[in-house]
């Protein structure tokens, strides 16, 4: 016998051509929350004052934007998340016919005890005249905005640092670490 | 009274097997088309000859594939799309060990005035012999080629660059509209 | 006549809320499966000591986590794969005041002839006393765990390499060959 209310039930029964509409649908809406949209994950290799600002620029920028982000410092960026970073952050004219000098100078001279320190200073200032925010400000917002900041263990024990060295709310841990967050996020950057 | 048109279609639907493989289906497809797969998203950041090569050749092969390909130029990077970028783009062999010379040298050697020059020239013949394009000629066919190149508000203003500095087709932005060509893109690369 | 087959199975017919649930289910699924989260595409672009080991560290731990790794190696890169990288492998202490050095040098002294072999013996020597796997070891463990190893076609010709000029195991390719793995992938790294 047929059942009234079943009949009702199988009467909303879709079409393939229906079905195949809403798929498209929520698919589309899917790909629209994208997760990996949401994550960066950026390694910090380099130790010298200019190659510290991209690394955080990028970061507090991503966590702005409501990016999860997780930046690893490895190799000589151990400098960067380092206590004394402050004084560790310098950078050297010599070898870099790119960074602006005040006049051009051959390598000998960029060379000469001296220049570092100078290159150091002028590269401070011409950040601070245009209101750049410093490594040290960086370093706050980035904590501030969540993201984290996780120390390569495995250089830490190469270049004999102890967790003691490092400024407060940076984590731990290897390059597993870093990939499984990598993994899973479009934005992965190599500074 | 049992509508006999509602019952046909009715007949017609799909149960939740046959809706299953119809969503496989249409989920596969999607990842195929996977939309970050069709996008690249590169920031340049050094100013020397030798690394003005790699973003520039790697854009544009992405756009031959047919990639969506933006190139963000910070920081030293800012040099490869200046109007004086010939003149600006320079090799130093000076700390790079790596950079193949005819004879071994020095470092004090290599740091000597006239190095630099003769550095920069050796490498321009090394590409051109190998009929490898020019930086010129690679800014142009990255152009055609629909690339999108973006130079770094903040460097420019941290360097004293104004938009007139650079060469034709060069749009202004910043970190934020870097990331959000980023987060849609799988190949993302800091160079 | 209704005939009462096509009727039993027009009552499993399924809702459009049915439909919708069975969808967000696979699409969820498919999310999770991402098979770009299981694909690293890496550069390899620099040929010092320091700079060798982060992509065949980062290599080797993807590909532990079972992700199909990429190495492409290009420009100064190439050193990292070619037979003789035990000699070619340096590292220069000038220009890097990053490096670690066991006193605080003038970039003139780090310049001097002699700096340089002292420096990349000490960098060895920190690596092994910490029992970091040597670039030997990294390339083994690299090609053992299926890690696939590119040589850049254009530099190797602008460099005057030849295929005999590498270790075992090496595949030539150019940057589109690299381009087609790093659009499937999440993990896309410059170094």
């Amino acid at each position: 016998m047929l059942d009234e209310a079943k009949l009702t039930a199988a009467v909303t029964g879709l079409t393939e051509e229906q079905v195949r509409a809403i798929v498209r649908e929520e698919v589309e809406r899917a790909a629209k929350r994208d997760p990996a949209s949401k994550h960066a994950a950026i390694i910090a290799s380099k130790g010298t004052l200019d190659w510290a600002y991209p690394p955080l620029i990028l970061a507090t920028t991503a966590a702005a934007s409501g990016m999860e982000t997780h930046v690893f410092f490895t190799f000589y960026g151990l400098n960067v998340i380092h206590r004394d970073f402050e004084r560790k952050l310098k950078v050297s004219p010599v070898g870099n016919p790119a960074m602006p000098m005040p006049m051009p100078m051959p390598n000998l001279v960029t060379a000469m005890p001296g220049m570092g320190p100078i290159a150091t200073q002028m590269m401070r200032s011409m950040f601070s005249r245009k209101n750049v925010a410093t490594i040290a400000e960086l370093l706050d917002s980035a904590r501030e905005s969540g993201v984290r900041l996780i120390a390569c263990q495995m250089t830490m024990d190469v270049f004999g640092y102890g967790q003691d060295d490092f400024v407060e709310g940076v984590e731990f841990g290897g390059a597993a670490a870093f990939l499984s967050h990598a993994r899973r996020a479009h934005t992965t950057l190599f500074i």
